[in-house]
C-alpha cells in the first residue's frame, strides 16, 4: 500500500509531477464556448516547438500512440501500397503487424534484436526501387522493448541520397520530449508520439506532427478512416475548433507540460535524459551485466534494457520487485521475454529517483542469486550524477 | 472567473461529482503489473449491469463515442456491405458520413427533424429485404442535436418481425447510464457509449457493449481496423490485459462512476433523469415556446431542444448566456443551427442545479427582448421538483 | 450523494473554485527550505491590499478566527483590563465570553439583535472614560448570526471625538475580502478573519493584521499567551520564517486566493457581493418575509438573515431543505433558534448560483405550507442579476 | 523543478500518500448538517485505536502540536503549579519555554543532547515531593532535534513507585501513529501529536488524547484558555459537534489516515519504521559517523540525527543536497546547528525511497569531501532491507 507511493520505472506511463496531476485535475467544460480557441491554438502551436517544426501542424487525437500509427497509415496510403519498415523490437513489430492489416504491401528488413533502423539496407532499397513502389518509411525511432535508439536523421539523409519520394513516418513515442528530435531538420514527415511519455501526463492522446508533404498526400489516400481523419482535424483546428469532443483535462495538462520542458529548454531535458540514462548504464557495467543494445550509439536516454544471465529468468527480476518492493520495472518482450528486464527512467525523472531504481534492481537480483554486490551499481550511478561543490 | 464554478449545461461533457474527479487524480502506474486484472475485470464485469446484458461483453477502447461508432462498423462489415440508418439530426448524420467513408452501402431513411427511427418504415425496408442485404440496423438511441429519443426495443420488435439477420448497432452515447436501455432486452448486438456522460466523467473512454452474434461478425469482418479491433481487446481483456497502454485514470474514474450509479440504483439514476426533464420541459411550457421533439413518447430525458421564435437567433442565446451570465448551453447543430437552444440536464444533475440553469435561460431570453416572464418557467420547474413535507 | 454537487449557502465555510482546490492540494515540503521565504514574505505582502492596509502587518495562524479572537485579546491585554463591546448576536456574545475567560473586565452593551455596534452609546462610554480605563474597544464587523453589518468607521469616529487611546479591535471573519473593509483609513488595530469566508479556502488560518499600535501593545501584556504569540510570529515572518510547523497548504491556496482577488479587483469583489445580497434581498421582499437586520444600513452584503412568520419554526427550513433537496442554508443561533435561516452568499457565489439557492428556499417554504408563491422570490432576484444586451 | 518529485527526509512534515491527498481534496460542506456526526464520532473512536486507550478521549484541534503543548498546560494546571521536565533537545526546550511563559515553577532537568528523559532522576525528584508540589511531568517522547527516543513508561513506573499523583504529560508529536505509544498501558494522562507525522496528511491538527483524570483536572485548572479548551471541544463532541468551524478536509484526511494504519495493522507500521531506520543507521556505521543519540535504546525509529566530524559545517549538507539535489534534509537545531544533521523517514516512507535519500546523503557528503566511500552506506541498508526470495 504504502509502496505505491514508489516512483514507476516503466518506459511509460511515466511519473506525473504534481503539477501537471493538477492541470489534468479540472472540471469539464464547454468546448464550444467562445473561449475555447484561445487555450487550444496557443497550445497547438507552442507543440511545434517540441516537436522543432515550423513547416508541420500537430494534431491531438484522443487516443494513444497505437491511434496514432494508424491514423498516420491511413490517411496517407492506399490499399496495396508499399511500405519499407525494419523489425528489430515488439513495437516495431506492431506497427509492421498493424500496417498488415490494413492491406500494405509491407517490405520488412528483419534484423536483429538490439540493433536499430538499418540506414544502409534502407539505402540499398530505396535506390534499387526506380518506379518509387515504396510509399512510406517507417523508423521506430526509440524502439521501446529493446532500448535501442535508430538515426532518424540518418534515414532520411539515405531517403535524400536515393532521391526517393517516399514519407518518412517515425514513431517517437517513447523519444519525443525526451530524447533529442528535430522533425524539420531530419524531414519527418510524420512523428507520432502520446501523452504519458515524455510529456508525463495521463494516457489519452495520440500526438501527431504532420509535414505539409503529407497533408498533401491525404488527398490523395483511400485507406478509410473518420476518427483519426487528418484533414477533419486540421480543418476544425484552424478555426480553432475540435471535430469531436475533445478530452481538454489532457489538453490543459498538456498546456502544463509543454510550458514545464519549454521553460527547462529542450536541450536541458534532452541533457538530463543523457545524465539520468549514463547513470543507469554505469550501473549496469557495475553488475558486469550487458545491454540489449549492442553500441553505444544505440544507447537509449529513456530506457535502458539489460540482458539477464543464460540460465536466469528475467520476468523472476520484475515478479519479485513488484511483490517484495513494490517497484514497477518493465518486462522482456516478444523475444526477449524472460532474458532481459528494463528500467524506465523518462519523463520526471530525477537522479535521485533513478538511484532508488538502481538500489532495488541490486537488492532484487541479490534476492535472485545474481552475482552482483549490494552498492556497486548505486556507486557507480552516483559518479556520475554528483554535481561537486564550489558554492 | 468565478463564473467557471456554474453547473454546466450541455449534452455531455457533463458536471462530475468531486468523488469522481478524485478518482481520475491518481498517478500513472504499471498496467502490466500483476495485480491489474484484480481492478480491470470486475469493472468490465459490473459495467455488464449497467449495460443491462449477461451474454455480452464490454469493451473500453482510450477514445470517444466517435470511434466507438468506428469500432462497430469495422469490426464487423465488409465493404459495401449495405446497412440501414435514419437521418433525424447532427449525430445520426455523423454516423452515416462515418459509414459512407468505409465504403459501405449506405441506405438513409430521411426523417425530418424532432422525429425518432421511423419504426415502420424500418419494418417494410426490413421485410422487403428478403435476401438478407442489409447487414445492419443503426439507431441513434438518443439524438442530442434535436433531443429525441427512439425507440430501440421497437427496432428490435420489427426486425424480429421480418425475421432479419441484421445486426442492430445503438449509438447510445447521451442515453446509456442516464436513460433506462436493456441491451439484451432490447436484442442490442453493438451499444456504444462515452465516458462523458451518463458515466460523469472526463472525455477519452468509448464503452461498447458487444453480443455474441456482434462477436461472430468479426470472423468474416473484412474493413481494416487495428486500434480498434475487437478480438484483440476481447482476448486481452479474457486474461486481464488490455492490447496498448491503457488509461488508467479513467479506469478508475469508470470503477467509481459504475459504483455510484449501481449504489443509486438504475432505476432511481432513471427517475431522476426523468424528473428533472419534466421540470425543464415544463418550463418551456410555461414560457411558450416549443420543443424540437414533435411527440412526448419522443422527448429526451438528457437534453431539451427548445425552438425559438422564427424571428430569433437561438445562437444569441449561447453566446449571451455565456458572456453574461457564465452558463454553458447547447446550441442548435447543422440544420438546426440558429433555430433551438439545448439545456443538458444528464449525469450528476439534481433539481437544483436545473433550477439554475432555467433561471438562468429565462434572464437570457428577456434580455434579448423575448416575451417571457421572469421567474415564470422556474415556478413551473419547481412545482415538478417539489418534494412536499410529511417529516 | 448526486445533492452533494450542490453549492452550499452558509455564511462559510464558502464554495471553493476549482483553482483553489487545486493550489491546497499539493505535497507536503520543507518549510525550513531556502525558498521557503520567497513565496511567503510576498504573500504576507499582498494580503496588505486585501486588508487595505500599509503600515500593519499580517500574520497566519494555523486556526480559526476564534484562535485570531484570542490573540488580539492575550497579546495585547492584561488581567482584568477593561474592553468595550456590545452584544447584538451569537459571534459578539462568542468574543464578550472569550474575554471573560481570560479574565477581563468586559463592559458589555447589551443591544437588540438585529441591530449593530451602537456608535452613539459607544461615544458616550468613551467620553465618560476620562481615565482611560477601557484598554480595547471590540466590534464584530459583520454579526453572521444576524447577518448585520456595524459601521466600524463610525466607531472610529467616536473613538477619535473622545480622544481615546483603546485599541480597536475587529471580528471582520464574515465580511473582510468580500465587504469593504479598509484597516488604515477606519483606524483598525486588529483585524482578524479566518480562511474559509472571503478567501474561499479550507478552514485552518486566522489571519491577523496588526498595527504598529497593537504590536506596541504587547511589549506590556501580561496575559499568557504561545502558540497565538504575535512577536513570535512577527520575528519569524521578518525573516520569512515561521515559529512552528506552518500549513503550506493553506498557504500556497492563499496564495491564489488573493491573486485571484486582486486580480477581479477589490472594489469589483465588493460590489459582486454587493448585488448578490441585493437579489436575495429582493426575494425575502417577495415573499413577503422580514429581515432580522433592521434597517437598510445595517444590510449584510455576505449572508442574510429572514426571519419566519411567529407560528413557524425555521428549523424544519434547514433540516427539509437539507433532507430532501440536499442544500445547506445557516439556522438561527441563540436567541435567535427557530425564528430565522440565513442564506450565506459569500466567496466564489455568482448571481446563477444564488438563484438556485433562493429557488430552493422558496421550495421549501412552500413544502412547509408557508404563503409563498413559487418563482416569486427567484423573479425578483433575476431582475436585480439581468446584464441586459447590447452586444 | 523536476527536483520537487523527490521525497522529503525532514522529520515532518512527511510524505502524503495520494489516497490521503485526494482525502483531503474534498469541497467545503456544513458542519452543522445532521450527518455531520456520522462521520466524526466514529472517527474519534477509532483514534482510540491508534492512541491505544479506551479509557481516554481524543480531541481535535485546529491549530499544531504546538497548540497541543499549550492546551494541555492550559486546562489542567493554575498559575505557578510546578511541573517536571528535562531538557535534552529543541523541542523539550520549547515545552519548557511555553511553560514558563504560561507562569508555571517550571523544575528542569538539564541533561545532555543525545539523552532522553532521566528517569532515575526523575523517580528521586518524585519521591522526594512528599507535598505534591508537583502538578505535571512533562516528557517529550521522540526529541525531534536529536533523533532520541525516551521511556515514557519508565516514566510512568517511577512516577507509580513514588506513589505521585501527578499528571503525566506526553509531546508525542513526532512518534505517534509510528513508533510504539500506548496511551493507557503506560498510564499517559494528555499524549499530544499533529496531522503532519505519522498520520502523513496536511499540517493544522492537534490530536490531543486526554485521559479522564486530565479531564477531571480541567475542573479546578485556573490558566486562561478558549480556543484549546477541553471542555468545550469534549461536550461538543459528546453531540456529534464541534464548538467552532471544524477544518473538515483534515477530518476526511484523518479518517482516511487511521484506516490506512488499522488496515496495516499498528504493529506493521512499527515494524516498517524500525526496519527503515535500522537500515538508515547501517548507513552511518558504514560512513563512519556517530548517531547523536548516545545508546541504541535511545534510538529512534523515525528520525536519525548524525554528526559531523568536529570540522564540518553540517549546516552545508542540507544546504547543498537541496540545491545541487532537490533534497531536503533536517538541520541541526539549537546547541546542534552546524553539529548535525538529520534523516527523517517517518509516515509513507518505503524501504526504496529511504534507499534515495541514503544515496543523496553520500553524495553530498562525498562533494564536501567527507571520506566516505559511494555506495557504502547505500549497501549497508541493502542488507537491512532485503527480502529474500523464497517464492
Amino acid at each position: 500500500m504504502m509502496q505505491h507511493q514508489n516512483p514507476i520505472f516503466i518506459p511509460g506511463p511515466t511519473n506525473t509531477p504534481d503539477v501537471l496531476k493538477a492541470a489534468m485535475n479540472i472540471s469539464n467544460f464547454d468546448h464550444r464556448a467562445p473561449d475555447f480557441a484561445d487555450h487550444y491554438m496557443p497550445l497547438l502551436s507552442d507543440l511545434k516547438k517540441v516537436f522543432k517544426t515550423e513547416t508541420g501542424q500537430i494534431l491531438l487525437f484522443s487516443a494513444t500512440g497505437t491511434g496514432g500509427w494508424e491514423g498516420a497509415i491511413s490517411n496517407t496510403l492506399c490499399p496495396s501500397d508499399k511500405v519499407l519498415i525494419a523489425r528489430y523490437g515488439m513495437f516495431s513489430q506492431r506497427w509492421i503487424d498493424l500496417c498488415q492489416r490494413f492491406g500494405l504491401d509491407v517490405e520488412v528488413v528483419d534484423c536483429e534484436w538490439g540493433t536499430g533502423a538499418p540506414i544502409e539496407e534502407f539505402g540499398r532499397r530505396l535506390c534499387a526501387d526506380t518506379q518509387g513502389h515504396i510509399k512510406a518509411v517507417l523508423v521506430t525511432h526509440n524502439e521501446t522493448a529493446t532500448a535501442v535508439k535508430s538515426d532518424v536523421h540518418g534515414v532520411r539523409k539515405v531517403m535524400d541520397t536515393a532521391n526517393h519520394e517516399a514519407l518518412l513516418m517515425v514513431d517517437a513515442v517513447s523519444s519525443l520530449a525526451s530524447m533529442e528530435f528535430r522533425m524539420d531538420d531530419w524531414g519527418v514527415d510524420i512523428a507520432i508520439t502520446g501523452a504519458q511519455k515524455g510529456f508525463m501526463l495521463n494516457t489519452g492522446l495520440a500526438i501527431v506532427g504532420v509535414s505539409p508533404k503529407a497533408m498533401q498526400a491525404t488527398k490523395t489516400a483511400t485507406l478509410p478512416r473518420c476518427f483519426f481523419d487528418f484533414n477533419d482535424m486540421a480543418n476544425a483546428n484552424a478555426i480553432g475548433s475540435y471535430p469531436y469532443t475533445p478530452p481538454v483535462q489532457l489538453f490543459n495538462g498538456l498546456r502544463a507540460s509543454v510550458s514545464l520542458l519549454l521553460n527547462e529548454g529542450m536541450n536541458n531535458v534532452y541533457a538530463r535524459h543523457h545524465r539520468i540514462a549514463e547513470g543507469v548504464r554505469a550501473s549496469v557495467v557495475a553488475w558486469g551485466l550487458d545491454l540489449c543494445a549492442q553500441t553505444p550509439d544505440l544507447y537509449s536516454d529513456t530506457v535502458t534494457a539489460i540482458m539477464v544471465p543464460q540460465e536466469k529468468d528475467a520476468n523472476l527480476i520484475t515478479q519479485h520487485a513488484y511483490k517484495a518492493y513494490g517497484v514497477s520495472f518493465g518486462g522482456g518482450l516478444g523475444q526477449m521475454a524472460g532474458k532481459l528486464f528494463r528500467i524506465g527512467h523518462l519523463g520526471a525523472m530525477t537522479d535521485v529517483m533513478a538511484l532508488s531504481g538502481i538500489a532495488t534492481a541490486e537488492m532484487v537480483m541479490v534476492d535472485l542469486g545474481y552475482n552482483i554486490k549490494l552498492g556497486s551499481g548505486v556507486a557507480a550511478a552516483q559518479q556520475v550524477y554528483q554535481k561537486g561543490y564550489d558554492d
